[in-house]
């Protein structure tokens, strides 16, 4: 190998391990968010919320920024095999990672709502859910950061954990709502911070994916392991 | 230019071709499965929703193949400027198609639930908004195959009409889930599928202004120029 060659292996392999660094803090920056969104949920908390919110933009402007640096680098350096594949995997991932931020602005947003009413019984439930999405998410980020696969399989294992705490809030807050007029309203908004969080616990898991097809090469086959997606609660 | 590059250019162009016309045939996959969803939902039709819920294994399926001809193409070709914009712009659409079909699939699980309930008077109102949805998500995918960016920016333009639509519903929804308790099961559901209208209204916009992307090299700049997004109703 030529000096030039050399100077240009080293180029490339110090571009691929900026995405990755780059992809991490936007990681980083979308955990956070999910967390003070619980927080602002959880503590009633409207000027956390308001920090929530505005500071979304930056995780969005991060993901244009890393998909830029990708398409750079796809056409100046044409990478092969794992490389490619790892760049693709990073523009799956800030994909993920910016619903990700979406969804936590909009848990702060429900927050501003929520406080106006009396606070719901259901927060313990709801900061429950929050905390197993939460751990996922961080899990994944972990896998991504480590190349620890097993790690990542474990969250695809466990999504329907999520599932069936989303399922069990539904059907409370629901009761609560038959109940009393007055928490309709509330209630709603409350059903929505639940369905977001589920989401969220989605996009973690289809981070896991990415990382084990990145890792492997191959996809996580089919369905995951869950059987049916649990009946919708009435 | 010597007879191997000409074949090869050739090839190129055709595997581009190629590329296109199976993002529009996954495109009509998913602005069916809309359709049908919106349909099960209006005509309160078990056998269609279950049809659209079946259906989607089909459009995750394209998702896949067109992932992995990307993949391959990008591998094998090294498309530069505007082929390659056009190739991560075709990656980029797969996943808003998937998300839409996805969202399609989760209000025909919701039709599921609905019938078993007395009929909203609100089913116009979704109708209207669906119809809304379907439209945008129709003139995307034709903007797409025409590279015609005007209708596409028109649409991006105009996702405030369905956040208005989406607002006014959950208005009505509340104030009836309010008055009786019996409405507070379906009433919920029907919120989630005006939610996952709102939704698939956000992944045409997405599609929109990959399109714009692709032909110009410009993003859309900043955030939509609807001003700040409409608070959250009560």
């Amino acid at each position: 190998m030529n000096d030039l060659m050399k100077h240009t292996v080293k180029a490339f392999s110090d571009e691929l391990e900026k995405l990755s660094a780059d992809v991490s803090v936007m990681g980083g920056l979308a955990e956070n968010a999910v967390a003070s969104a619980m927080q602002a949920v959880i503590n009633r908390d409207a000027e956390l919320a308001e920090q929530v919110i505005e500071a979304d933009a930056e995780i969005d402007k991060m993901q244009r920024e890393i998909e830029k640096q990708i398409i750079r680098l796809l056409a100046l350096r044409q990478p092969m095999a794992s490389d490619l594949r790892s760049v693709i995997a990073a523009l799956k991932i800030v994909a993920d990672l910016e619903r990700t931020g979406d969804l936590a602005k909009s848990i702060a947003r429900r927050t501003r709502v929520l406080i106006k009413s009396d606070p719901l019984p259901l927060t313990p439930a709801v900061e429950r859910m929050g905390l197993l999405v939460q751990g996922h998410l961080h899990q994944v980020l972990d896998a991504y950061a480590t190349g620890e696969t097993a790690s990542a399989v474990g969250v695809w294992e466990r999504d329907e954990d999520v599932d069936e705490h989303y399922n069990a809030l539904f059907r409370d807050v629901i009761a609560q709502m038959m109940e009393d007029p007055s928490v309709v309203g509330p209630g709603a908004h409350l059903l929505f911070v639940a369905k977001n969080l589920e989401r969220i616990g989605d996009h973690a898991t289809n981070i896991a994916e990415v990382i084990h097809y990145v890792v492997t090469g191959n996809e996580l086959k089919g369905e995951r392991p869950r059987g049916p997606r649990p009946e919708l609660p009435e």
